[in-house]
C-alpha cells in the first residue's frame, strides 16, 4: 500500500527545536515496525514566514496538505513580532476549523519519575482524557465595537453552538467513555452563569447520555470543575467540554501531573475526510527558545498519538504494526521519565537532542 | 451617627448553616469593638421561597434593602427543585447586577493547619488577590436559537464587555496592587483564540497601566494561568479577570490553599451608590445540608470583609473600630485554623455550631 503522507510544520520557537526530536523517533519506529510513512517539510504556518510575506500561510495553503493523512504541528506563536490573534488564527485555529478537526483529545497522566505539584500523588493516580470540542463554541471573530473609541463604547463578542458540533463531540466522548475500565464521563458547563449557550450543552449531554446507559456522568460547572482537578484528580476518567472550557482544563490537568510541557494532543477529524494533526500542548515559549532546553516528550508522545490515530484507520491486518509502535513510544517515555535523563524542566540538564536520542535508543 | 443597616439573606442549603455563625461572629465583633450594626433577616434570595412563590425574591425586593449599607449572603441554589440557571438569575446575579456591584474581591490564603494539595507549599507562600469583573463579559442571558429542534440548530451565546465595565474594573485593580507590596498586576486573557473581546481588555489593561508606572504586570492567557496557580502560585500578588476567568481563579485560587470552603468574598459597589454584598464562594451544597458539619469561616471571613468595607466608608475618626474588628475576627480564624477545632471538611468532627463559638471566644 501507499506511505502514509504527514505534512510536517514545526512552526515557531521551540516548536522548531523539539520536531526534530520527534521525526527522529516516528524513523526510528517506522524502520522497527515497519511502518510506510512519508514525511513532507514545510516552513510555513510560522511567524518567520509572516515576517517575510506578511501572512502566516501561502494563498494555497489548502492544496498543499489536504490530501496528506496527517499534520505532525510544532507550535505557532511569536508575541514579540505577531499579535498571539493574528498568528494563531492566520494557522493553527484555521487548520482545526478548515480541515473540521472537531475533536481535541489530550491525555492527562501522572509518570514515574516527574515530580508531582500535588501532594501525595504517584503515578497512576492521575490518568484521565480531556475531550475537547475543537471548531466553534467561544473561540470566534464574530461580534464588533460599537461607539468605538468613545466612553459609550461596547464590545461583543459571540460563541457559536451548534447541535451538530455539540453532538458529534459529545457522542465522540460517551464512546470513549464506554470503552474504558471506569465509563465515567464529567461534563464540564457553567449554566449557572452562561445562560443561553451553556443551559443547551447541558440538555444536548442529557439527551446523548440517554444511548449509553453505561457510561455514568456527572456535570460540573467549570469553576467548581477546575478546583476538582486540583483537590481530587482520581476521580476524573473523561471529560467533555467546550472549546474554552477544554482550553483551560487541559492545562490545568497537564499542570497537576507535573508541567504541562509532556502533554500531547490530538486534533481529529474522525471521520478521516481531513488530515487530522498531532501537536504538543505547550506553545512556542520564547523564553527558552535557542537553548536546546526544550522538553521534546510533548512532541514525541503527539507522535504516538498520530501513529495509533494513523493505524486505527487502516484494514484490520495493517493496524497492529502501528498500535505497536504507539505503546513502543509511549513506553520508552516512560523509561525514560523514571530513569532519566532529563531536561532542565525537570531537574535535569541534558540538552533536547540528547532526550530524543534517549528515547530513540529504546525503541 | 445611625447603625449601619446590613441586610441578611441566608439563602439555600448550607447557607442556613453557616449564617447563624457568621451573625454570632458579627455581634460578638459589634459589641467588643462598639460597633453599630443593625441586622434586618430576610427569607427570600432561596429556592424555598421559589418552591412558594414560583420567583426567587418579592416583586419590591429592591425597595426593601436598597437603603441598606451592605447584604450579608448566604448561598442560593437547590437544583433539586429549581434549575441553577433561575435560582442565580433570579437573586444573586441580580443583585450584582442592579446594585451595580461591579468588583468581586477574593483574597486566596494559605493558612497554617488547612492541609495545602500542593507538595511543599506552607502558610504564607500563597497570599494573593482576584479582582473579578462582577457586572458584565461571559455572563448574559443575550443570544439565542436559530432552527430550534432541528438539526441545523445554532445557539447564539454573547458576551458585553463595555469600556466603562473594563475600565473600572482595571483600575480597581491597579489601585489595589500599588498599594501592595509587591506592586504586581497578572491580567488574565485569552485574545489568542476569543478574537474580539479579549484583545479589547488586553488593550484597555495596555492603556490603563500608563496611569500605573510603579505597577508590574504580566498578562497571561486563562489556560497557562490556571496552569500557574497550581505550579507558581507564589509569582501571584494581584490578579484581575472577567467575570467568567474570575469565577474559574476564585475557585482554582482557593482550591490550591486547600478548599473553596474558606473563601469568603467582597461584591463591592466601591462608589457606595449601593449596597454591597458579602458571601462565602463555596454554594449551598446539598449533599452536605442539613448535617451541621459545614465549615462556617468562610461566612464568617465574608462578614470580616464587610466591616472592613463598611469601616472605610465611615468619617475617618469611626473607621478604626471596624479595622480593628476585621482584624481580629481574621486573627481568630486563623487561630481556630491552625489549632482546632475542625468540621469535618478540615479531618476533625466539630459542628458548625462549634466552630462558630471557638472563633466568637477568640474574638
Ligand atoms: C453560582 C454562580 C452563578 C456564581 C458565579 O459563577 O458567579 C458562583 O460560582 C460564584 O463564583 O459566585
Ligand atoms: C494557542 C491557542 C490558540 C491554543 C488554544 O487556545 O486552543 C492553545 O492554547 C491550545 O490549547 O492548543
Amino acid at each position: 500500500s501507499q506511505p502514509l503522507r504527514i505534512a510536517v510544520l514545526p512552526g515557531d520557537g521551540i516548536g522548531k527545536e523539539v520536531m526534530p526530536e520527534g521525526l527522529k523517533i516516528l524513523e526510528k519506529a517506522a524502520s522497527q515496525f515497519n511502518l510506510k510513512l512519508s514525511f513532507e517539510h514545510h516552513d510555513w504556518a510560522s511567524c518567520d514566514y509572516y515576517a517575510e510575506h506578511g501572512q502566516m500561510m501561502p494563498d494555497d495553503w489548502k492544496a498543499r496538505i489536504q490530501d496528506c493523512q496527517a499534520l505532525y504541528f510544532g507550535a505557532v506563536g511569536w508575541p514579540d513580532t505577531v499579535p498571539d490573534h493574528v498568528s494563531l488564527w492566520g494557522s493553527l485555529l484555521k487548520f482545526r476549523r478548515e480541515f473540521d478537526q472537531y475533536i481535541n483529545l489530550r491525555p492527562v497522566r501522572l509518570f514515574d519519575g516527574v515530580p508531582c505539584p500535588l501532594a501525595g500523588r504517584k503515578a497512576g493516580d492521575i490518568d484521565f482524557l480531556v475531550v475537547r470540542e475543537n471548531t466553534e463554541g467561544e473561540y470566534t471573530s464574530l461580534g464588533g465595537t460599537m461607539f468605538a473609541g468613545t466612553e459609550r463604547e461596547i464590545v461583543i463578542q459571540e460563541s457559536v453552538f451548534s447541535r451538530i458540533g455539540t453532538d458529534r463531540v459529545l457522542k465522540y466522548a460517551f464512546e470513549v467513555a464506554k470503552q474504558r475500565a471506569r465509563k465515567h464521563l464529567t461534563i464540564a458547563t457553567k449554566s449557572n452563569g452562561i445562560a443561553i449557550s451553556m443551559p443547551y450543552w447541558d440538555g444536548r449531554a442529557e439527551e446523548m447520555g440517554k444511548n449509553y446507559p453505561e457510561v455514568t456522568t456527572d456535570k460540573q460547572h467549570i469553576d467548581i470543575l477546575s478546583a476538582r482537578f486540583v483537590l481530587q484528580p482520581d476521580r476524573f476518567d473523561v471529560v467533555v467540554a467546550s472549546n474554552l472550557f477544554g482550553d483551560i482544563l487541559s492545562d490545568l490537568g497537564p499542570a497537576c501531573t507535573g508541567t504541562i510541557g509532556l502533554a500531547p494532543s490530538g486534533n481529529l477529524n474522525p471521520d478521516r475526510l481531513f488530515p487530522s494533526l498531532f501537536e504538543p500542548v505547550h506553545g512556542s515559549a520564547p523564553d527558552i527558545y535557542g537553548k536546546s532546553v526544550a522538553n521534546p516528550i510533548a512532541m514525541i508522545w503527539s507522535g504516538a498519538m498520530m501513529l495509533e490515530f494513523l493505524g486505527r484507520g487502516l484494514p484490520q491486518g495493517e493496524q497492529e504494526s502501528y498500535l505497536k509502535a504507539h505503546d513502543a513510544i509511549v513506553k520508552a517515555i516512560e523509561t525514560v521519565l523514571a530513569s532519566g535523563p532529563r531536561t532542565p524542566d525537570l531537574g535535569g540538564d541534558a540538552s533536547t537532542q540528547q532526550l530524543g536520542d534517549a528515547i530513540a535508543a529504546l525503541i
